[in-house]
C-alpha cells in the first residue's frame, strides 16, 4: 500500500509550470498511481467564495495583510476538504502553488515579511508541509516573453506589473528555498519544456521510490 | 489637542455590553468628545463581504481555523479603513468586540489555542492593541436569562449552544485577562445596568484623564 505523497509546484509567471504539470500527471497515470491534481481554491465552495472576495475588481483598496489572511483561509479550507482526504487515501497530490507562493509574493515581493506571512500560514496548514516542492526557476524576461509569444493564455494583471516585481518574486523564492533546502528542488525553467519535464519526472520518481521504502 | 483613544468592549452573551455602550456613547458626546462607535465589520465593504462568507448558513462544514483566519482578515480591513483613521484624527474609538473575542471564543472555547489565534491576530492588528478594554464579566446563567427574559433581541445561534460553551468562553476571557492585566478592566456584569454603567464611565473617565496628560 502506497503512502500519500504531497507535491507542490511553484514558480514565477511563464515558467511552464502548468504545461509540465499536465505531462507529469499523464506519466503518473500511465504508471498506475492514484493521484489528485489540484490548485487552490479547487472547487471547494468556501475557498471559492473567499477567492471571489480577493479577486473582486472593486477591491482596489484591499490591504495587503487582509489579502494574505484571505489566501491563508482559502488554503486551509482547500487543504482540509480536498488535499488531506486524498493523502489519507494514499494518493499522490500534485498542487499548483501552495505556501511558498504566499511567502515569495506576499511575504517578500509585496514586503509583508516572510516570517510574518509564514506565521499565518503555519496556523493554516497545521504542520502539513509538502513532502516535495518543485520550484520552476525562470528568468522573468524569459517567462514574460513565453506568455506573450506563445499566447498560452491571456496576459493578466500580474503579468502587466513591472518586471521589477517579477525579479522580486524570484529573489523571494531564492530566500524561501534557503529556508527549506531539502524540501524544495529547483529546476532551471529557462530550458525547453521537454528538458524541464524530464528533470521533474526524474525527481518525482526518486521521491516515490523513497516514499514507498 | 486630544490624542486618540482606542477602547474595546468585551464579554459573553447577555452581559449588557451593547446597552452600556450606548450610555457611554451619550455621556462622551455630552462631554464634547469626538468619537467613533463601531463594531466589525462596521460597514467596510471588504469586511462585510468576508463576514458574509463566515455567516453563510450553507457553510456548516467550515473549518475552525478557516473561520479564525476570516475573522482576522475582516478585523484587519476594518482596523485599517475605519479605526486607525479615526484614532489619527484624535477620536475616542469605542469598538464592540475586538481581538479578545477571538482569543476567548476561537482560541479557548473552540479549542484552537489562545497562542495560535493570537499569532494570526498579531499579524492582523500589527501592534494596534486597544488602550483600554472593558470586560463585562457575567455568569452565563444570568446572561442567557437576560436575553430570553428581556427580549433584547432574538435568541441567536450562539445563545442556543450549550451553557457549557458559555462557561468555556468565561474561562477563556479569564485566561486572556491574566495575559493583559493592565489593559483589561473587568466589570461585574451581574450587577444592574445602572451600576455597570457607572463603573464603566468612571474607568473610561480615568483613562481619558491619563491619556490627555
Amino acid at each position: 500500500m502506497n503512502k500519500g505523497l504531497f507535491i507542490t509546484f511553484e514558480g514565477g509567471e511563464g515558467a511552464g509550470k502548468t504545461t509540465v504539470l499536465t505531462k507529469v500527471e499523464q506519466w503518473l497515470q500511465e504508471k498506475g498511481h492514484a493521484l489528485l491534481r489540484t490548485r487552490e481554491p479547487g472547487g471547494i465552495t468556501i475557498a471559492e467564495k473567499i477567492r471571489t472576495v480577493i479577486l473582486d475588481i472593486e477591491h482596489t483598496e484591499m490591504d495587503g495583510r487582509t489579502e494574505a489572511l484571505l489566501y491563508a483561509a482559502a488554503r486551509r479550507q482547500h487543504l482540509v476538504e480536498k488535499v488531506l482526504p486524498a493523502l489519507k487515501s494514499g494518493n499522490i497530490v500534485l498542487c499548483d502553488r501552495f505556501i511558498d507562493s504566499s511567502l515569495a509574493y506576499q511575504g517578500y515581493a509585496r514586503g509583508l515579511g516572510i516570517d510574518e506571512v509564514l506565521s499565518i500560514n503555519e496556523f493554516a496548514i497545521e504542520g502539513h508541509m509538502p513532502d516535495l516542492t518543485i520550484y520552476f526557476d525562470v528568468d522573468p524576461e524569459v517567462g514574460l516573453n513565453r506568455i506573450q509569444a506563445d499566447h498560452i493564455r491571456e496576459v493578466n494583471r500580474l503579468d502587466q506589473e513591472k518586471l521589477e516585481f517579477h525579479h522580486a518574486v524570484k529573489e523571494g523564492y531564492r530566500q524561501v528555498k534557503s529556508r527549506y533546502p531539502k524540501r524544495i528542488h529547483t529546476v532551471n525553467a529557462n530550458q525547453s519544456i521537454d528538458e524541464v519535464t524530464e528533470e521533474v519526472i526524474r525527481v518525482i520518481g526518486e521521491q516515490i521510490s523513497y516514499n514507498s521504502r
